[in-house]
């Protein structure tokens, strides 16, 4: 069973309020242009791909609201819903992936169509981006699952699952597909300091499935791993550079260098859209660094000494040599080294 | 700059309430025996020795409560006192330790003692498990001192500092004498999942002591190493077995694998008292396994969803190949192999 993260149906838009998990599971209807823009920045719906699902119906949202009774005012409805959705999280680029992609389609349509049908052909096209995206994260899956055999125990880290995608996620995808065709194995969550998206998303979303899932901190996995419990981690990523460099969530360089400790594989587990061919290796990926707040007040609740300084990177880079193999849509791509030019162009 | 964790002027019992630091810094009184013993049970004091010198203080409080007027009545008081108090920590050896001290000395009293000279010979005893532990800390950070070098970036996991002794701590020991002698460094301090100690504890520490202190996710660890920005790591141990192996907070392990993984010296600071030469090797220290509440509700703030398991190990065991040196108040003993039986023999 995977997640319904953002469905339209009978044209209303609903999504999993995410701040509300794991303690609420609540589904919301986002009913006007201003709702949407919302739930995108407040992060009721994140992960890249589903920003830009949620953004593509968002559009239509906002035509609906507008009720445009002619070709002129549609365009010119759709025009300012995606300039405003624009602004809601400003570096996602899922977001304005998806949101190009509608206002493409504005732009081709002509000018004598019906207006209904007009709407029916937007309501095509944010379809297909959700479906897209269900597809090729069942794809990954399905690519992923042979990796995982009865009796293991799989770790992750953050929550690359259907919450931040269509339904099925990237990493997640590689168990839920093992799951859904029989598979026994034990997952571990790395709870995933700063903002905990393992211990609140990614265990919420195993259990959800019925997956037998174990949250621990991020500084236990080592030890997890002494005790022989683990026989593989999957991983997702959020830019890979052509050498296999992989940039994902802070956390996940140290669990690859213990992996490698213990001889375990290590999966990067991300569609190719995720990789980026224009970077030659993953020293040229920049590193965002968040509020220190997020360290120092893990949920609002003051812990480090006022006026002590704490450092917040968001992502770090995992060098190739330490990636056992790349799991995408198109396939398993085993390293050490790494040519994703060439792999890709195959 | 030390903390005075625990002081004993005048008659007067006083401790710093380690429950309210780092954002409230406040020194409390304990007046009577029950105090004491909640002050121990509620973790207003901890770590190892000085959960002792407190017990050992806490009988002299517990004596001039019940105000004996003969040799019968304060050898009574002793002994209910340290009865009492060894209930508040059951597990803590150090408890013990020090409430035989002072049972051994009020036993070994004459019964035609002044009651007022047999109150000042405890006072004596507690006085010196406190002194002898000051010097013994203070010997520990002078022979650990010298591997700091000007400008370099130490790291250090949970709290082995002043709060958890009398005053100077083990692996913290080490950064005041250094700070102390003058040279310059930049501490890090893991915040140490699940119970924080690093960031609530260690950085008001270092910080209290004007030393540059920045706190991060144990996570990140790996990744501040590979910036070269941590020339060593220094944490204490619980317990260390005759071959070197050390158990230490849960995160030192997988601290001490990517220091390997990065060339960067890693150093078990501790008392030789801490050297258990009844262990040949780690594999027989029992792990305490604490509630999953520690980890799925930080602070009592429900994280991971109910219903979910929780793997909440308190300490993990780093094999002695991985300890660069071990740090006593009788010196420095270097790895890669240790004989403890041997060295300390010697």
């Amino acid at each position: 069973m995977s997640v319904s993260t953002i469905t339209w149906e009978n044209g209303r838009l609903e999504i999993i309020d995410q701040t509300l998990l794991p303690t609420t599971y609540e589904r919301i209807a986002l009913t006007d242009l201003e709702q949407v823009w919302e739930a995108i920045k407040s992060l009721r719906v994140r992960g890249a791909p589903a920003i830009g699902i949620c953004a593509a119906f968002g559009v239509l949202v906002g035509v609906k609201e507008r009720q445009p009774s002619n070709m002129a005012e549609l365009t010119d409805a759709v025009r300012s819903a995606t300039e405003y959705l624009a602004t809601s999280r400003p570096t996602a680029v899922n977001l304005f992936w998806a949101l190009n992609r509608m206002r493409a389609v504005s732009d081709s349509l002509p000018e004598n169509m019906e207006v209904t049908d007009a709407v029916r052909r937007l309501e095509q096209e944010a379809t297909a981006i959700l479906e897209e995206d269900k597809t090729l994260c069942r794809a990954i899956g399905k690519h992923g699952a042979a990796l995982i055999k009865p009796g293991d125990g799989v770790l992750t880290h953050c929550n690359a699952g259907g919450l931040a995608t269509g339904d099925y996620g990237t990493a997640l995808a590689v168990m839920f597909s093992a799951h859904a065709s029989g598979t026994n194995f034990a997952a571990y969550a790395d709870e995933t300091r700063p903002l905990l998206q393992g211990a609140r998303l990614t265990a919420w979303e195993l259990a959800n499935a019925g997956i037998d899932v174990t949250v621990i901190c991020d500084s236990m996995a080592a030890q997890v791993m002494r005790e022989g419990k683990i026989q593989l981690v999957v991983v997702g990523a959020d830019r890979i550079a052509a050498n296999g460099d992989t940039a994902n969530k802070i956390g996940t360089y140290s669990l690859a260098i213990a992996a490698r400790h213990h001889q375990v594989p290590f999966y990067v587990v991300a569609p190719t859209s995720t990789i980026d061919l224009a970077l030659d290796e993953g020293g040229a990926i920049p590193i965002e660094e968040r509020a220190p707040e997020e360290v120092a007040e893990p949920e609002g609740h003051r812990l480090a000494p006022f006026g002590t300084e704490a450092w917040n990177p968001a992502f770090d880079v995992t060098p190739a040599e330490l990636v056992t193999a790349l799991v995408t849509e198109r396939g398993v791509f085993h390293g050490p080294t790494y040519d994703l030019r060439k792999a890709l162009a195959d």
